[in-house]
C-alpha cells in the first residue's frame, strides 16, 4: 500500500472494477465520474428536477470506495437499495435521492459530495467530471439504407443502444460548452497514474476527453496515463469492436493525448501486434495479463487489476524510485 | 439539566413543542411517536410501501432532539427537505424517503430509528408506538340530518378534517389490535415525567391510550404524568372543544388513567373553574402559566414550557428530592 496518487476516469460498472483494484494498491484514490447518463433511475431524476447532475454513476463510485465498518455498510447498502412495487418511488435507489436532495439544497457538488462520502467511510475522493449535467451526441451510420448516411443521436441510452455504428461523439452543456470540475482537473495534474477505462466506451470513457480543461489536464499531467481495454465488446455503442478499434476512437476524439500503457486481458485480445501498433499510435506499451474475472468473463477480477497496475508503475517507474516502499 | 428520564408522547408539531421544551431541561428524553398517519408525504408512501411505518412523524420528532454541529444540521435540514415540482416526488421529504428506505431495508424500526437518530445527532431516543402501521377510526356525529346519527369514519386526515363532532376513537391494526412497541411500553414504565399532548388530540393524543399495553404503562408508571393542552381548538377534530372539554375526551377513553398535572396557557382557558373541575375527575391540579409564543398564538414558547414543566417537577416532587440538583 502507498501513497500513490491514483486517479480513475469513467463511470458505472467500469469505474466501479479501476477503484475496488485501485483501492488495494492506494489509499488515495480520486474517481472522476462522467455526468452524461440519462437511464434509469438517475435518467427520472434528471427529468424531474431540472439542472440534476445525474447521481447514480456518482453513487456507484462511492460504494467501490465506501468503508467496512459497520455503520458505513449499512449507509452503502441503503444507498444501494431500490424501492420495489409498482408506485413512483419503484426502481429509484435511496442513494440518489439522497443526493438529488442534497444537490438542490446545497448546489455544490462538490460538498454533496465530501458529505454524503464521509457518511458511506469513503476512503479517497469521488467528483464529478463536471458540475452540470451533460448530454452526450453521436454520429451513427448504418442505421439508414446507405450504410454511409451518418445519423445524430441524442442521449446516454440512446447511443449505447444504438443498433448503428457509433462514429464520433460530442458533448453539450446546459449553457454550450462543457466545463471541467475544477477540483477533478487538479486532481489529473497532481496525480501519479491516471486509468482511463474500462466501460462503455462511446458513453463512460471517452467523455472525459471531450471537456477541454479535462483534456488539457490529461494532456499535460506528469502522470503515468493507463487505459483499460473491456473484456468483451459492449452490444450497441462497440458490437464488433476490436481492441485496437478501440484505442483508434481515442486517437480520434483527442489526438493529443499520449498513454503509457494500455492494458488487456490476454484472452480478449485475438491479434497482438495489431493491438500493440495501435497502442504505439498513443504512445502506450501492452500490457496483457489475466485480469478477467474467473467465474465471469465479462467482469475484471479485482486482484489480478490490481496485480497488473503494480506492474505498469514499476515499469513505467514513479520518479525514479519505486512507490512500492 | 437533570438527567430527570422524560418520555413525551404525541405526534406532529404539538410532539416538537414537548420535545423542544423537555430538552431544555433533561438529557434524557424519550419521544413516543404516533404511527396512523394517512395524509401527504407518509400517506402517500404508506400507499406505495404496503405495511410501512408512516416516517414523518418519527421524522419531525428527530429533528426535535437533532444535534446542534454542523453534520448534523446538515442531515436535518437535508431530511426536512422536500422535492419541488410537479413530478412524482414533489412534496416527498427526504427524510422520509430514507426512513422507507432504512424500513424496507433493516425491517425492525427500533433499530431503523437508531441509526437515523446517530445520523442526525439525536440527544436523546425516538420510538414508534408501536412497531406495525395503525389506523384511526372514529365515531363523528353531527353529518346527517339528524345530528345524533352517528357515523364511521376512517382515516387520520378524514377524521381531522372532518366538518361533524368526533366523538369516540379506535385503533385497528394490520392483524388485529394494536400492539404496543416493548422499547416505548418501558421507556414509560422507567420514566420520572410522561407528557401527553399537545397536538392534534384525537388523531395524535388520545391514539397512545387505546394501546394496550402502552395504555397499562401509563396507568402503572410511577412516573409524574403531565398533560398539555392545545392553545386553540382545531379546526376540524376539536373545532369548538373548550379546554375542559379535551379533558373529558380522555376520561372517556381511558377511565383508569389517572395524571398529577393539566398544563395550560393562561390566555386559553376562559373557564379556569371548570377546568380546575375536569383535571380533578382525572386527579390533577391545573399549572396556568403564559406559554404561548409571543408571535404566535398557536405555537408554545418552548423556553416558556420548559419553565412550567420545571415547576409541575417541583411541585410534585420526584421521590422526595429536587431534581435539579
Amino acid at each position: 500500500m502507498t501513497k500513490l496518487k491514483a486517479v480513475a476516469l469513467g463511470g458505472g460498472h467500469g469505474l466501479h472494477a479501476t477503484l475496488t483494484a485501485l483501492k488495494r494498491i492506494t489509499v488515495d484514490v480520486t474517481a472522476v465520474v462522467t455526468v452524461a447518463d440519462d437511464g434509469g433511475s438517475s435518467g427520472r431524476l434528471r427529468r424531474e428536477i431540472s439542472g440534476l447532475l445525474p447521481p447514480g454513476d456518482l453513487r456507484k463510485a462511492m460504494a467501490a470506495l465506501a468503508g467496512e465498518d459497520d455503520e458505513s455498510r449499512l449507509w452503502t447498502s441503503l444507498f444501494r437499495h431500490r424501492f420495489g412495487g409498482t408506485g413512483a418511488l419503484a426502481g429509484h435507489a435511496v442513494g440518489n435521492l439522497v443526493l438529488a436532495g442534497l444537490l438542490e439544497q446545497l448546489g455544490d457538488p462538490v460538498k454533496v459530495l465530501e458529505h454524503a462520502s464521509k457518511l458511506l467511510g469513503v476512503r479517497g475522493r469521488v467528483l464529478p467530471m463536471s458540475n452540470e449535467p451533460l448530454d452526450i451526441e453521436a454520429d451513427v451510420t448504418g442505421l439508414d439504407e446507405d450504410v454511409n448516411d451518418v445519423r445524430r443521436i441524442r442521449g446516454q441510452v440512446a447511443i449505447a443502444t444504438t443498433p448503428g455504428l457509433v462514429r464520433r461523439i460530442r458533448l453539450t452543456a446546459p449553457n454550450g460548452r462543457p466545463v471541467g470540475c475544477p477540483e477533478a482537473v487538479q486532481a489529473v495534474l497532481d496525480a501519479d497514474l491516471v486509468l482511463l477505462g474500462p466501460g462503455s466506451w462511446f458513453t463512460s470513457v471517452l467523455p472525459h476527453l471531450l471537456v477541454p480543461e479535462l483534456h488539457d489536464a490529461l494532456v499535460r499531467t506528469r502522470a503515468r496515463k493507463a487505459l483499460v481495454l473491456n473484456l468483451v465488446p459492449q452490444p450497441g455503442e462497440t458490437a464488433g469492436f476490436s481492441p485496437e478499434r478501440h484505442l483508434d476512437v481515442v486517437c480520434e476524439h483527442a489526438p493529443e493525448l499520449k498513454v503509457d500503457a494500455v492494458i488487456a486481458d490476454v484472452d480478449s485480445v485475438p491479434t497482438p501486434d495489431r493491438l500493440t501498433r495501435a497502442a504505439s499510435a498513443l504512445g502506450a506499451r501492452t500490457h496483457l495479463a489475466r485480469i478477467a474475472a474467473p467465474d465471469a468473463v465479462e467482469r475484471h477480477d479485482p486482484e489480478a487489476l490490481a496485480g497488473c497496475l503494480r506492474q505498469v508503475v514499476d515499469e513505467t517507474g514513479m520518479g525514479g524510485t519505486s512507490p512500492w516502499r
